[in-house]
Parts: C-alpha cells; sequence; structure tokens
C-alpha cells in the first residue's frame, strides 16, 4: 500500500510500499557443495612445518612471534607430511573464510589455548577463540593424536566445531537416529572434519607434524621461536604490593620477609605506582615515590627485582600523552586512549621513556594487565587494524614490545601477561587471571603447555587456612610462585596458623631451583614446557567418564551425560608429576602413566601404570617421580639473583633405573647464553654392584657452573 | 635464518626466513576521526519512519516481515524527525559495518529483544545480538525515552553498546578520574551515543519516533504488518502431551479433561507424532498415529485443536526428502539437511505436503521449535545465505511460510516458535523457551512487548505444589495459557492437593476472554501490545537501586556494585496490572503508576503512584485495576472454539472515572475480519446521579456481536 508523505525539513522522504531495499532472495545462486570448496595448497615452511593460505591472510599474532628457532628444528627431525591433511580444504565466502581439516574417527584433540573447565579431549565441542578478560588466550592451536597439530594464525575470531557438525555431502557421516525411540540419540553427532571461520579476507593454516603430542608441542614452541628461559630470580618467590603502599612501606615489608626467615626475589607494585591510574600515566607518582631511583636502588642492594603494573590504556595525565596521541586508536578504554604498538614510532616512544625512567632505574619487568580487553570491534587503529584484531593480539603486541627494551639492554626479563595468542613460546611472560577455584589453577597450569604460553595462579585469599595453604602449593608449583595482596594486603604470614608450613613451601621452591631453571633451559633449547598437560607424557593413559544424566524435565529435559575426564595432575620438569589436593580433601586419585613411579618424599614406589589413592598432609603436595628420574636440590637462599658462584647439591636419583640428566648453568640474568655462555653438566645414575652410583661429568661450555659440590641421594635405598 | 628443507612427494617447498606472509603493520595508513565517518541520510519511508542505508545492506528480518499497515500507520500521527538522530553516523569498513546514534544524558533505553536478566534500562551495558536457544528473539530493535526508536535491519549479529564506549574525539567525554584515589572510578563510564557494528558489507537503519515508547512500539509494530489476531481458540488452555503418546490415549486424555471439569482448547503433540524425529520427517508415525484423518476428525468433534511440533532440520527418511535435498544447506544439523526455505519452490514443497497431510486433515498451527539453532556460520546456502544470517532469521522465515500456507486457506493459526527477530508483529506465534526461573517468565512476557513479539512460559514441573501453582498463574496472564507435559506427561491434575487451583485458574482464564481477545483486536489494529512491560504505561516510575559491592579479593576485587531494577510486574490488556507472586514469598511489592489503582477481586482502592505491600493466598495472583477500567467477562466455558452465539457479559467498572471502553468480536477463525467482518460495540460508565452507570452502544459493523445480554458490575460500590 501506498503511504502518504508528509514534507519535513532537512529530511528526504520517498513513497514506501515495501520495509527494505533488499528483499528476500528468490533463486538459487550458490553452489553448496564439498567439491565447490577448493583443497588447501601446502607449502613446507621448515621441517615438519607446513602453510596452506586461504583467501588473502590478514595480520595474525605470529607477525609478533620471535624468529623460528632453525638449528633446533632441523635437530628435532623432519616427520613426513601427515597424509590425511592433503584432503584439507578452505575457502572464502562473503564475509567469512573458512577451513575443513579431515579427522579420523580415533583421533582425539587437544589445545585451543588455556582452559579451565575440566575438557581435556576436545573432540566433539565447539569453540568460539575470542580473547577476553576469562579467556586470555583462547590460542588457535590444536594438537591431535593422530601425529600432527594445527595453528590458525588469524587476528579475527576464530569459530572452531572440533569434529562436531555434519556436512551434507561428506565422505563419512554417521547413521542417523530417530530420537523418538531410540535412547543413543546424541545432539553431539561426530564429524570426519575440524571446521573453523573467522570474518575475514583470509588465513594462514600452519600444520606441525610429529609422532608425539609433545614433538608437536616443542615442533610449534620451536617454529614460534620459543621456548624463553626467565632470569634466575624470577623462579623465586613474587609478593605484590597493596596497590597504595608507598615507598618506605614497601621497604620495610620486605625487611619483614628477611626478619620472618622467608625467601622473596621479585616485589611486585601495583597501579598506585603511577602518578594516576587507571588509564595509565606510566609516571611514577611523586607522594608515595617521591624518589624512585634511590627506591630501586634500596631494594636492589636487598636483592630485591620490581615488577610494575601498567595496563595498555593511556591517561591524559600521562607525560606522554601528547607524543602517542597521533598514534592512538578512535576508541577509548576507561577512558584512555589505545595507542597502537604495531607502529615503531608509538612503540619508540614507549620504550623510550620505559628506559629513561624505569629501566635505567633498575626495574626488571612489567606485569601487562587487561591487554585481553579493548574498544569495540569496529575501532579503528592507525595501522589499519580493527578492534576485535587488536584484542586478539594486544597480549602479543606488548610482549614484543617489552621483550625489545629488555634485550636492548641484554637484561632478561620474567612478567606477567593478562592475554596472549599463538607463537608467544619466546616470550618470558606468564599468563594469570582473575579465575580463582583451584581446580581451575591446575588445570591452566596444565593448559597452559598445548598452547605454547605459561600460566601461574595468583594465590589472593583462601576461604580457609586449609585453602589458602593448598592454593599456595600449586603456585609452588606453577611457573611464577607468587601471593597477590594488591586488594587486600595479604602477607605469607597473614594466617599465623599456617606460617611454619609457608616457610617450608617457599624454601622447597628455592631447594628446586637448579631443576626448575635446568627445566626452562629445555624449553628454551627445545620446546620442552616446563610444566606440562599430562597428555604430553609418555605413556599417560587417563579413561574418561561418562555420566548418565537423569531426565529433568526443568533443568535436564534431553537427559544430557557429562564427561569428565581427569585435569587434576600435570608434570613439573621432566619426571615429576605433581597431584595438587584441594581443600576439604584428605586424599585423591591419581593415574600413573606406564612405568614406575616413586613418592617424591620417601622414594618408596608408588605404582606403574595404574590409578592409585592418595594423601598428603596439609603442608605436602602429593609428587611422584618416574623411574630414573634425578632431581638435583640445593639448600634455600633468601635471594636467587644473589646466588653464590658455587652452590652445592644434593642429586637425588628415584627408582631403580640407570639414568643421565643434564644441568643448566648460566649468569642467570644476560642473553650471553645465546652466545654460548652457559655450562651443562650431565649428571649420571649408572649401575654399580648390585646397586647405582652417581656420576657427575665435567661441566662443559664457557661458564663456570655454580654447582659444585655433589652429593648423590639415591632415594629407592 | 635459513632452514634446510627437504623434499616431500605431492607438497610444495619454500625456504623460509619468517613465519607468516603478512608482517605486522609499519605506517599510519587509516584516519580514526569521527570526521571520517559520514553522516546518515535519512529517507522517510512512513509517517513517523525513517530510513538510513550504510554500505550495502544484505538480507535482514524485514525482508521477512509483514505489510506496512499504512492506514493504521497515518491514523497514528505524523510526528517530527528526532532532530538529534541527524547526527547519526555510521560506515563500511574491511569486513565491519558500523553505525553511532547519538545520545543526550538522560535518555534511558529500553528493548533489544527479550530478555530474562532483570534488566529494564539498558544504558551502559553491551550486548551481542545472535540468536541462540537461550536467546531465542534478540531483536535489535530499542526505545528510547527520548521520543523515538532505532531498528537495525540485519541478518547479522548485531554488537551493540547502549551509551558506554567513547570514542577519543567525541563531542561530549565524561571527566577521567583517577582509580587509586577515588572511589567513584566506574569500569562502565558513559558515553554519548549508540554504537553498534556487524561483520558484513552494510545495513539499514530504522529510526521511529513517537511521542511516548508505546507510541513508538506501536509505530514499530505497525510498520512491520503487526500486531497479530490469533484465532479465539488459541486464547483457551493447552494441553502438550508426553512425547509418544499414540492417538487413543491422546483422546483418553481429551475426555478425561471433561470429566474432571477442567476446560481445553489446545493439544499438543511434541516429535512422537512424526515416523521419526529427530531430525523432522513430518510424517505421521503409522504406530502411533495409524489414522490421521481420523483421528484429527475426532479430535475436532470434541472441539479440540492440534498443535503439531516441528523442528526445520528434515530427515533423509522424510517422504518430501528427495524433493527438498536441491534447496538444502551445505551443513546438516543433528543429521538433517536445513532447506532454504527463503527460496520459494523449496517453501512450495513444504507447504504442498503440510496441506495434504496436515492442514487438509484440520491441523490448527505448530510449534517451530529449535528454529534459533542452526549450522556453522560458513554454512552456505543455496540463496546464498551463510549460517549466520539463516540462523538470524529462520525463525521469521518458518513463521512467514507457516502464515503463507495458513493464510492461503483463510484459517488464522496460532502457534509457537523458539525464535524470532525484527518485524515478527504480524505473525500469530508466542515465543518459548528452555529458560525455567520464574522471575524469567515474567521478565521474558514483559519485554516481549519491547521487541513485537509474544512470549509463553512452558509450565512443565514446579519444585513444589506452591511453586507449580504460582507457575501456572504466571501462564494464565501470558499470551498462551500452556502445561508442558512432553517430557514429564504432567496434566493440570497431576498435583491433587491443588487441582481445585488449577481449574478455578484455568476458569479465570475463560471468563476474561471478552478482555483478552479485545485486547489482540487492539494490538492488531493499533499495535498496542496485549501484555506490556511497565515502562509503556504512562505514569509508571519505579525507583532502581544500586547496591554497594563490598571488595572481595576473590569475587569481586573490584567492589563493583550491582544494578537492582523492577521487573517483576506488567500489563495486560489496556487497564490491568498484573503482579505475580512467586513460591516462598507471601507478599511482595508493587510499584503502582501515578493514578489510582484498585484490587481486581474486591475493587477496594490499592494506591495511586506508589509502591504498595501486597500478598495474596496461594490461588490468587495480586491484579491491579487503574481507574476508569472496564473488564468484560463471560461465565468459563469448557472450548472457545465452540463459544455460542449468544453469551452474556458482567461488564466491571473498577474505581470513580468516568470511562469508555470498546468491545470486540468476530467469527474468531478467519481472515474475514480484515474485510471489515466484526463488531465493536462502545461499553460507557457514566455520571449519574452520585455514582456512575453503564451503557451498551450498539454493536457496529457486519459481524453480529455474540456479547448480548451485559451486567454491569461497579467494583468500587
Amino acid at each position: 500500500m501506498k503511504l502518504l508523505m508528509v514534507s519535513l525539513a532537512g529530511v528526504a522522504l520517498a513513497g514506501v510500499e515495501a520495509q527494505t531495499a533488499r528483499p528476500a532472495p528468490q533463486a538459487r545462486q550458490t553452489d553448496v557443495s564439498l567439491a565447490s570448496v577448493p583443497k588447501l595448497q601446502w607449502k613446507q615452511r621448515a621441517p615438519g612445518v607446513w602453510m596452506a593460505v586461504i583467501g588473502k591472510p590478514e595480520v595474525g599474532p605470529m607477525a609478533f612471534a620471535g624468529s623460528p628457532r632453525g638449528a633446533a628444528l632441523e635437530k628435532l627431525g623432519s616427520p613426513a607430511f601427515p597424509a590425511a591433511l592433503a584432503e584439507a580444504r578452505g575457502s572464502v565466502h562473503g564475509v567469512y573464510a573458512s577451513v575443513r581439516l579431515p579427522l579420523a574417527a580415533e583421533e582425539k584433540l587437544y589445545g585451543l589455548g588455556m582452559r579451565d573447565d575440566g575438557r581435556v579431549d576436545l573432540r566433539s565441542r565447539s569453540y568460539e577463540l575470542k580473547v577476553t578478560p576469562s579467556t586470555h588466550a583462547p590460542v588457535p592451536f590444536y594438537i591431535s593424536s593422530g601425529g600432527y597439530g594445527v595453528m590458525i594464525n588469524t587476528a579475527r575470531v576464530l569459530r572452531i566445531q572440533m569434529g562436531i557438525g555434519n556436512r551434507k555431502d561428506a565422505p563419512w557421516l554417521p547413521p542417523e537416529i530417530d530420537r523418538n525411540t531410540n535412547k543413543k540419540w546424541s545432539s553431539r553427532y561426530p564429524s570426519d572434519a575440524v571446521e573453523a571461520n573467522i570474518t575475514g579476507t583470509g588465513m594462514e593454516v600452519f600444520l606441525f607434524a610429529g609422532k608425539t603430542p609433545l614433538e608437536v608441542v616443542q615442533r610449534y614452541n620451536l617454529y614460534s621461536g620459543g621456548g624463553c628461559l626467565p632470569p634466575r630470580w624470577g623462579l623465586g618467590f613474587w609478593h605484590r604490593m597493596h596497590t597504595l603502599t608507598p615507598a618506605g612501606k614497601v621497604l620495610e615489608e620486605v625487611d619483614e620477609f628477611a626478619k620472618r626467615d622467608l625467601p622473596l626475589d621479585v616485589i611486585g607494585l601495583e597501579p598506585g605506582w603511577q602518578s594516576a591510574s587507571y588509564p595509565s600515566t606510566y609516571d611514577w607518582d611523586p607522594t608515595r615515590f617521591p624518589d624512585p631511583a634511590g627506591f630501586v636502588q634500596a631494594m636492589s642492594a636487598r636483592g630485591i627485582s620490581l615488577n610494575l603494573w601498567i595496563n595498555p590504556f593511556i591517561s591524559t595525565k600521562s607525560s606522554i600523552y601528547p607524543q602517542l596521541l597521533p598514534y592512538t586508536g578512535s576508541h577509548m578504554y576507561w577512558l584512555g586512549a589505545v595507542p597502537d604498538y604495531t607502529l615503531a614510532p608509538a612503540r619508540e616512544i614507549f620504550m623510550a621513556h620505559e628506559r629513561k625512567t624505569q629501566l635505567a632505574l633498575g626495574i626488571s619487568g612489567f606485569k601487562l594487565d587487561e591487554v585481553d580487553e579493548i574498544t569495540p570491534e569496529h575501532a579503528l587503529f592507525p595501522s589499519g587494524l580493527s578492534g576485535d584484531q587488536m584484542r586478539q593480539i594486544h597480549g602479543m603486541v606488548m610482549q614484543k614490545m617489552q621483550m625489545e627494551a629488555f634485550r636492548g639492554m641484554n637484561r632478561r626479563t620474567y612478567g606477567l601477561v593478562r592475554g596472549s595468542n599463538a607463537g608467544a613460546g619466546a616470550y618470558p611472560f606468564a599468563l594469570y587471571s582473575d579465575g580463582y577455584t583451584h581446580r581451575g589453577f591446575v588445570q591452566m597450569i596444565a593448559t597452559a603447555s598445548l598452547a605454547g604460553v605459561l600460566w601461574c595462579p595468583e594465590v589472593r585469599n583462601g576461604a580457609s587456612d586449609e585453602d589458602w595453604l593448598r592454593r599456595f602449593e600449586t603456585a609452588l608449583f606453577s611457573p611464577v610462585m607468587q601471593l597477590d595482596g594488591w586488594s587486600s594486603g595479604v602477607k605469607p604470614w597473614s594466617r599465623p596458623a599456617v606460617t611454619d608450613a609457608v616457610r617450608s613451601l617457599m624454601k622447597l621452591r628455592y631447594q628446586l631451583l637448579p631443576y626448575l631453571y635446568t627445566a626452562f633451559a629445555e624449553y628454551e633449547r627445545s620446546g620442552v614446557p616446563p610444566f606440562r598437560h599430562m597428555v604430553l607424557e609418555p605413556g599417560y593413559a587417563a579413561e574418561s567418564k561418562v555420566v548418565a544424566g537423569a531426565v529433568n524435565s526443568e533443568t535436564n529435559p534431553y537427559a544430557e551425560s557429562r564427561l569428565i575426564e581427569v585435569a587434576d595432575q600435570y608434570m613439573f620438569g621432566p619426571s615429576i608429576l605433581v597431584a595438587p589436593l584441594f581443600a576439604g580433601e584428605s586424599s585423591r586419585k591419581v593415574v600413573l602413566p606406564a612405568g614406575k613411579w616413586f613418592d617424591f618424599y620417601t622414594g618408596k614406589f608408588a605404582g606403574d601404570g595404574e590409578t592409585i589413592p592418595v594423601s598428603a598432609p596439609l603442608d605436602r603436595v602429593p609428587l611422584f617421580v618416574k623411574d630414573g628420574g634425578i632431581v638435583p636440590m640445593m639448600a634455600a637462599v633468601e635471594r636467587l639473583r644473589s646466588l653464590p658462584g658455587e652452590v652445592p647439591l644434593e642429586v637425588r636419583h628415584y627408582g631403580t633405573k640407570e639414568a643421565s640428566y643434564a644441568l643448566y648453568d648460566d649468569d642467570g640474568e644476560t642473553f650471553d647464553y645465546e652466545k654460548g655462555v652457559f655450562s651443562v653438566q650431565v649428571l649420571r645414575a649408572v649401575r654399580a654392584g648390585g646397586g647405582l652410583k652417581g656420576e657427575a661429568g665435567a661441566a662443559s661450555g664457557p661458564w663456570k657452573s655454580r654447582y659444585s659440590a655433589i652429593t648423590w641421594k639415591f632415594m629407592a635405598n
């Protein structure tokens, strides 16, 4: 019907018959067949690494990764192209670029970034990999039990279906089940492919071959330029101050650690070190920190490294705001402008300020907060990136910039970052999150190893002494052992009933330094993560359990079942299995991989390829060492930064196997190790008479190992 | 570094230096200023309705809406263009199309589809409007308290920021607050605009003016071709059978209603009526329904209308599968192919089958389930639509097709649908959802009126007799009063302790039919929703309450506050306010809009523009009638379908005001009312002596009103 139109000043008029200029489609116009989707053309990029391009790829996180580790990749070998992936396909249609990667029936799929949902095998699940304050590092990289891994290099949100969702013309389809009459009906029919999409003009797909999931992860890490080797002090104890603590009170608190015989290496200052925040000024607050240089020097004199909180949003009150403004995006966040640090001039402005006012003073690192939150998707940055792209790679951009700043001074850093993405292995930053379930802690530590990142819990408070202490124990076995009092002001001695336990746990962390630092060196040299998901451990086979759902017409009308997987244990270094206990539990089950395993504390045989019940007193984490495990330990010290030139070692051997272990040492502070300035000393347990004896080879390399006097301890005896 | 490459059969090789073909951007290339975003060019489409186009619009839900109601729109008036919107801007950049719509400081924003999150004013919130099994109808339409509404016509997921998120060069910015020292810091700084984006090539933006939010909603509904007028039987009681009930048992259950003196109008058959499901065959099951024609006839003889469950996914076992296959999309859902019913040939195949095997037999309507779930975003349909687009509009496409089928037979239908979108007002379908909180029920009924749709609860079970009965009461005051036993087999008499209460509630629904049916007629004629959110009621002003958050270093480290709004009451027809009670509560608060309000049951004065405490026995819903409210009621009957030609009325008048009411009647079954075959009878309460007296005018129109004998009841007496 024709409507009567009235004239209106300043607004154009038109007669109308239908509402929309764009009526519904009328005819078939699109070929929807699988055959119409082109096969990917794979090109080799490195031994065991291939890439295919779909459409016109846009910037992805790999543009901000480290350089591929050529020699290490060659050393890792040159596996064959995973034949099944020759059938992979992909195309661009409208605003979507998509990819289809075939799966065999029995393949299991792991990874897709850090997760705390208890999920291990991701098959038959769908995910949206979007960096947010609750996902942090939803890395688009997965590992197949079929001998390969896939990484999709895109700075767009990736939606991915892990073997669920069927094409009507798929090469394989499961049988259709009548739900009316067959109880086996499932809302999760299996499919024969991973399918994924982005809204964008294209993407790069990387394929990593490997005999085992661990080899796939190593190859992915090495190709990304990782792993990283933190400075030694970074592996000591970290304590974050309440946000408004002034300089004098920080010094007092550091001295309090010494008085209480508690080791400490890093103090973290929260937003209050800045003259205003949020957004950040990156300038010292003149009231709380009237003499930054003097303050940092006083901390340094005490052997303490300082870590400063920042977020990427710059205040109008910052001294560098006028310089950075032309390089900021269209939209603000919390009223802070958002600099585009993908651009060299922006990085130079920021780093010049950071060098002069922080690094030159001796600041050791940063906590890069809130790089997982950002302006709307349609926001524009001067480089041409949009808000969604910047959000996905913001953590990468910030880590790369910090790494540049510290590397320029030949000083290693070890920091914290709240968001990351693919290709981050080279960056010495541990992720953290506001998520606070203890089981989540364990899952994040473990799944980070499937994503080329590190994760650490921020222990704040606990529901009880027990809960707090148990969380503390998990922090001990993580990349950063940390207590975070930014909001509550909590300290290691805040709960007197368990202060002694806290002290002995902190000291255990320091005793294990030679083992932990060597594990990081192995990460740097061969890509083996120091903390590992169990699926990366040879011989591991945990059974998952399907719990049938009861019909409930309100909460579960479809009687859907739940899958329960083992997600509460992980590996620490080459030979230790960590099985944390949780508040309210005096015992738990542990799945031991094939082979003999021994109790860390007593050396007693614990089991062999089986699930065992374990219990532990409040101040002990159940730990199991594999047969032939060698664990070098030193005496606890007050600071790692001032470790003496000669450190006696107790080298423990577990079980009955002959074994060897390559103990690593270097200056712990610089990048000189990249030029060969390190030492490796091979420790061997060899058969002698009816038992074993220990042998220490000479330390090789130009660095003089500080581990001089070695005492062997055969724990099986 | 150059890597050694090994030759590999069938896979191309290349030397590599960096990981990615696409390095990080190096230079500024994009103008990020607000000035670079063009202003929208508004064109008038109808009185009080304007549209602007951004980029190249794609298909949106309006392509599936009814035709604009020209005469009714003209009658509603021709308000001026809302001047502030002349500053609206929008553009397309890369894969994003975005829009910016200015806001004044005090504007409140309502709508964005159905919601059960307790939110009323959406200002300072962000939403992603994606049709899913938990959102159902996230309609991209919002209403401003500033005298206009905006609808964005897109079949893409819309991300929208309702006055939150600041452009760095916005005309207005709030002052920056230092969070270190100022407790007023907020993570939700206000902004001066709504901003929204999609990934797509463009979109249409519609602007609806209106003096009040109700006028805006009316204009939006009328422009969409609505509201709808259901058949009269649709307003009676609905009962859904357990899914596997065979024909004979259905008949028995219907007879059981009569035996127990319980009214009933509609029986719903769940998936089990089909020969296989899920996916759907759309064919009768020969075991459970060996004689569909005979069965439907037997039901019809009892005055019962039949509603059949379907979902849009077609089984290979369906008799029409081979015909529809060429019109299906690339991907299946639950192993059902997904026909592209935007294409006329696909619709014709489906409707021919439906007409022949269902409509011709006397089936009265359908429950269109799971139109809110669909294949992956990158799926392709023969029309060229992608999976994300189809998901957003699937409910619209299905409703339009059903409407076409029934209209073709001049039979009104009233059905259920689980997903919808903008422009649905013409379609006589009530949405429903699996969400099952009772407070959620109330919020969904109310918010649906801000989105041009209807929503009804599916009462299944309850935690207790009380809970179940209270839910039943809310169903009474909803577009469809229904009990859903598909999974549990629950019946109105399943809880003997409250069966009498259930009976009296069911009868109240039937007594109120003249009032309810007239309210729907008003919806059809002027776009006023029969069940309305309180923000559409003149004189309504509820205070929201900000509850300060306590610092908790684990659960609320930012001490964020919560906003509590009144979201537990709504309007029913022109003059009744419904304030449901919830299990465990013997009393509640009710916010009465300005003006005098009276208790529905007693006629007593309840309050005037104030918040009052109310209580009610278990079998009563607190109801309040505004001063001058006229409520025509009839005696309860067993069936509405067989309503006699003469129905005596009791016409209640509340309060002391003179008032008039236009009572509507028609055949209740066909579309003849569109040709004028209806009657309107004006009922007046006029001052007479010290009191009021009732007058009934002659029923106008060619239809002979069945409401003959009218008895007035002045409730204030």
